[in-house]
């Protein structure tokens, strides 16, 4: 049993991953773990503002800029800096040019949070 | 209370979180999320043999190589490259030169696993 779980023990090289995909705002499952997730994920224009109930999530961004807006404030990340919104806090997420971006959240995450909108809620657990 | 909340969500930058410790084999949490913890760890060498009865663990290598090791095969990461290591399974990291490793694992777990050893056991909860 420890053989085959140990030989489907593969490394994720994330330039390879990101290359696979050109949609925005479709994120793709590319590892799980203690029940969370670890999803890639590429972003142009405004997202829809929205929140998590229960779910923290942290994005790091792995090429480009985004800018990551809450009602009173907005934080701008570059390649390599990442940061966590806390369960609970309106947000939305925002990118001039298109931006590669790493989320890790819990694997039952839904992008859109508490909205369902007919353009930017997208399917849940697609893995790549 | 959001607003002081939002205030506190500010962005981490990996470069600049590694450059501010040099000691090995001691991982530094950088932001905790649904009971998840971010560590950045710096390596060089052989780590030691061990599991984690109940943690699977995410190497994400920012810079050098990493090789994991388990007793029948191992895996060599990159810069951008990440492994899942699945609870249960016995492994150990080996880096010949010194790699910046990012480490996403619940917030509980001793780097050493099942193991108590005098060299590797790091404390627990060290945040920078």
């Amino acid at each position: 049993m420890r053989t085959s779980i140990v030989n489907s023990v593969v490394p994720v090289n994330l330039n390879q991953k990101f290359s696979v995909f050109s949609d925005h705002w479709r994120p793709k499952v590319v590892a799980e773990l203690n029940g969370q997730e670890v999803k890639l994920v590429k972003c142009k224009g405004e997202f829809v503002w929205h929140h998590h109930d229960e779910q923290d999530e942290l994005f790091l961004v792995w090429k480009g800029k985004l800018r990551v807006e809450f009602r009173d404030r907005a934080v701008e990340l570059i390649a390599g800096e990442f940061l966590v919104v806390p369960r609970g806090i309106e947000h939305r997420t925002v990118a001039e040019e298109e931006v590669e971006v790493v989320i890790f959240e819990p694997a039952e995450t839904r992008n859109t949070g508490n909205i369902a909108d007919d353009k930017f809620t997208a399917p849940d657990g697609v893995a790549i």
